[in-house]
């Protein structure tokens, strides 16, 4: 039975190309994220994340703001940075985000608050549609003075996505017209002949003006984002990587600078490619998420070596205490590489996102759901839990710098989006995320529900639910980490299946009931890095599906991590333990304790090659290596935790 | 031949312990360097980097401050530190051991120029002794507000030690003066009864008070030097490891904080036990010694770890890129091990002044003597040369915080007094520095001469010029580093040689014109670290003598450093090529270059126990490495370097 309608229906979700887009596959019409490990994240997001956001808006000052640049209240401008007010709009996007899962009516508390800070935004702003309390407060009005570093297009970006998403769950305009009216304000003076030529030091606005676009039908929003991605590189802000001004994009080899910036900018590059086509532009996100994957990614997806500067840093420069991997670039990858998999149809994409979402992403949230971490290291040396401030190893309520936690709020609140796709012929599963999802193939509807424990667990069953009688293609996105798979139809009959680029793809007339049993192999793994990367060489990290796992000091009692050792020649054990961290598979991994009386008075000798990596020595005390996954470190008590083992 | 005298001449360098001083060993009382290795560098100091001092500390502004604080001049402060005072200090010390070695009348342009500068300083003193030019002209005379930063007692102490050196030099003592009426007045407001009962942020005036006690015999110097290292570690300033108030030192476990702090610090500990026989100052000396040493070491002798707050960092992190190991801590580094050699009488002190004058201290000035590192690194990845601000990686002309010139200049300027030692049994050589060197023995005098082309060659022919008639032992400091010597008499004769802790010992009847000749074993040698050194994990060094050796792109065309291998099974290849870096021992290794081929998408694959220590692959192209020394980097052209290489 298939549902023909004349018109696809539209994708609800973040990310919406356009009728005439040039992308290989569309978003699901509709998706839900029913059970297993992501539903569990996402009702704590929707319990603790959420229903906080409005006190800590209101007690950290940002309402506050709102409130002074109406001029409904007194006092001074609240917090340290020019952009505390898109705080508030990726809060309002989470809830936006919630409320299109649940059903406005569902939670009055939650709606309430959403009309509420809408209201307080909107009183805001300036009749001619700007709006940043920062500059209108505490900057006396004196708009566009620093590009750079103002960050008022990067808010005037936050506020389109969240008044999008907002129409598109609730149907509520307030924030939307909102939204429209700061981006006619722009379009009236941004440009090449208008009052400035010049672009903001943090791109956001510019994919936030093509979703904008994709809401509204206003070309000028795509041209107006294209303008702002091509004005990068020329040096109107000085020339700096960090404002992604070195170079244009088009011509750029590598990622750099200020890793979130570079992100969100090639995020807006891609939205532009599918748009309009641009093939060049398209090249360069190709060739410059190759080069970002191949020698600037850390083994968790956390994107962003440097703390100084949030800077990309160099190929293979890849260290481990002093990893950056903000926790909002970890989100950028998501946007990023779900825009590249739109625009090419390639597994690739989602399997990076697949390895961001597992570990670099979730571990910026505490399993409560009520703390978070800015930076992902993934080395914390004994002792160094707590090294202050927002960057610090122990997770913390809420941030000096609070951009992270609402914007995996908003994130988790919409994941179900980023789940499946469908092309003319056939529907794709990127994540193995159990639920269901519906899309349009061709004119048509295919239904597909999904069941499964993974990560836990390699074993997904899925559930063509509706489906058009022609035939059409199943296409399940095999992980770029998993060395075996088995697929087959459940009650047997022959499944013509191909593997090819990271895609099975099943083509066959599918009925209604029809149920497919893939089967991905999840033994734990010994994962080495390119010797390139310094930081880690001589070590390995330990992986099971797609999780990347780490040691904590609280497993290993009597002496911290400092001085352990891998043994790699046995295969770690694997149990699933109901009672820590929520039910993980915990993994036990033969290693050693360094003896304390090794200590000699300089710490450096003769290299003996006979014995191969060093000279040989005893590997010290037998110590059996507990690790859990990268995701849920830091939830137990302070300590050193270490992702990657130096070997025996 | 002997020459008695009724009491021992009076040593002329920088540390000269009092006459009831608990040193096992006595500085030289006099000393020269005629030729070989230190000769070239301190003639390149004498005719480069000494006379440029006047000129750039009146570019930067150093002497139109003291001119200010005068009365003499009309403007602003100039410069961004309120040390800047103790830059000018510093180069009048660095002037005056240089006077000393000459004598004044041989450079009539440079005694001028101290008479000139000693004139601006003691102008800008004010009546009760006070002088810093940034609390007096930029601060309005607000004194002491701030102890933490302030550094007015640091500049106070190299105004001491400044005027301790010119004093011995060249007898002068206006600007001693000046330093005795600074410390009278230090005396009169600090102390537990006095105005203020707290101490410097960062410790230097503590080891000045000292030797202005041994110069002018007047113990309260003493004591308050002992009253303010003992105030260090109660909180007065904070509690922060930063300005080594986190814990006395008395009961610290091992080296932290600031590293140029914790090291003068620790200089002003070891004088202080010499002076007082204080056994638990002198053994928190020896417990810090060691634990820095074990574990908080570069191999180049280099100190502090991190960028941040220029600290110590923790055990075994010893980054490679991001070593800190600021020029000035190994001039520090030098200070302390030569206290501590003077008062143990141990060889493993001088084996670490070594290293560091070798290597970190070194590196820190440009060959032609015109340009300088601030922080010296242990890698510079390719294209990554020019970092910018006074921590790039290309030497710099001079710093805004200009710190380490004139601390370079002063400590080569006055490097003969830290080469040889005596005790009422011996002479001890500790450094293998062409020159000729006269101590006490007993009420008697000895003269070694050493004649040497070390480090280039291990031959090291000793010719005694003098001595008593009694029999002596002369000792010879067998480095840490060498794995086999020879030791003979010149003509042959029986040579009653024992080795023990570092220490070759001849006793016997010496006659003038005894000859001994030492070799030590110089071969290249490969090194490997401690496996708690993430940083270097599966790499190795090479060294060759006390030097350490570095790559550097210009001598590796066609692909920089990032991608080299060394093959750990063959061994390097050795030779003295006079026209490159003023005539160096280059070395020949056999290595690899990774191929770019190898690019992945995905920069981390399974481990494979079998190959080893990772996954078995062809190591590339093979490219000779050519390796030179450390200290002689930087000096051709920008490009990447690095000490530490991984191995195939």
């Amino acid at each position: 039975m298939s549902h023909r309608t004349s018109t696809p229906p539209e994708a609800a979700g973040p990310v919406r190309p356009g009728p005439g887009a040039r992308t290989a596959l569309r978003p699901t019409v509709a998706a839900e994220i029913l059970d297993g490990f992501w539903h569990t994240r996402r009702e704590v997001n929707a319990r603790v994340g959420i229903p906080q956001g409005p006190s800590l808006l209101e007690s950290a000052g940002n309402l506050h703001n709102l409130r002074l640049a109406a001029g409904a209240a007194e006092g001074v401008f609240q917090g340290d940075y020019p952009f505390v007010d898109s705080d508030v709009y990726k809060w309002l996007e989470a809830a936006a985000w919630h409320l299109g899962r649940t059903g406005p009516a569902a939670d009055d508390v939650l709606t309430g608050e959403v009309e509420r800070i809408t209201a307080l935004v909107t009183a805001a702003q300036e009749p001619d549609g700007y709006l940043n309390t920062w500059f209108q407060v505490a900057k006396g009005g004196r708009r566009y003075e620093d590009l750079r570093w103002g960050h008022e297009l990067y808010c005037a970006g936050h506020l389109m996505q969240a008044g999008i998403a907002l129409h598109r769950t609730t149907g509520r305009k307030e924030l939307l017209e909102a939204a429209v009216r700061f981006a006619d304000h722009l379009t009236a003076v941004f440009g090449p002949d208008r009052q400035i030529d010049g672009f903001d030091g943090h791109p956001e606005v510019e994919t936030a003006l093509v979703e904008l676009y994709r809401e509204t039908g206003e070309r000028r929003y795509l041209e107006l984002a294209g303008y702002f991605v091509d004005r990068h590189g020329h040096g109107l802000l000085g020339g700096e990587a960090y404002c992604q001004d070195r170079v244009p994009l088009r011509r750029q080899e590598n990622v750099e600078g200020h890793a979130v910036r570079q992100l969100y900018l090639l995020a807006a590059a891609a939205d532009l490619a599918a748009e309009t086509g641009d093939g060049e532009l398209r090249a360069a996100c190709e060739r410059l998420w190759s080069a970002m994957v191949a020698s600037k990614t850390h083994i968790t997806g956390g994107l962003g070596a440097h703390h100084d500067e949030e800077d990309f840093g160099d190929p293979f420069e890849l260290p481990t205490e002093r990893a950056y991997c903000e926790t909002c670039a970890a989100v950028a990858s998501v946007h990023f590489n779900w825009r590249m998999a739109l625009l090419t149809g390639e597994a690739r994409y989602s399997d990076l996102i697949e390895r961001t979402l597992f570990n670099g992403l979730l571990a910026g949230v505490s399993l409560d759901g009520e703390s978070w971490l800015y930076v992902n290291p993934l080395q914390v040396r004994d002792g160094h839990t707590d090294t202050g401030g927002d960057q610090s190893a122990r997770r913390t309520r809420w941030f000096r710098c609070a951009c992270c936690p609402p914007n995996v709020m908003r994130l988790l609140a919409g994941l179900e989006h980023y789940i499946a796709t469908t092309d003319d012929r056939g529907f794709q599963l990127h994540q193995y995320a159990a639920g269901r999802y519906t899309g349009a193939v061709g004119a048509d509807q295919v239904v597909v529900s999904v069941h499964t424990d993974y990560p836990w667990s390699g074993a997904v069953r899925l559930v063509v639910e509706d489906a058009p009688e022609e035939p059409w293609t199943l296409s399940l996105r095999i992980p770029q980490w998993c060395a075996r798979h088995q697929v087959s139809l459940a009650g047997g009959g022959h499944l013509p299946a191909t593997v090819e680029d990271g895609w099975l793809r099943i083509e066959r007339a599918w009925s209604r009931g029809d149920e497919v049993v893939l089967d991905l192999g999840m033994e734990a793994r010994l994962t080495a890095a390119d010797e390139r990367v310094d930081a880690v060489r001589g070590c390995v990290a330990l992986e099971r599906g797609p999780l990347v796992y780490c040691l904590e000091a609280v497993d290993h009692p009597g002496g911290g991590l400092d001085d352990v050792l891998i043994d790699t020649g046995r295969t770690p054990r694997e149990e699933f333990r109901p009672d820590l961290l929520g039910g993980v598979v915990a993994l036990t991994a033969a290693g050693y304790r360094r003896p304390a009386a090794e200590e000699g008075w300089w710490p450096y000798r003769t290299f003996r090659s006979s014995a191969g990596a060093g000279p040989a020595r005893e590997p010290g005390s037998a110590l059996p290596l507990t690790a859990v996954p990268y995701y849920s470190w830091a939830n137990r008590t302070d300590g050193a935790m270490r992702v990657w083992l130096p070997t025996r």
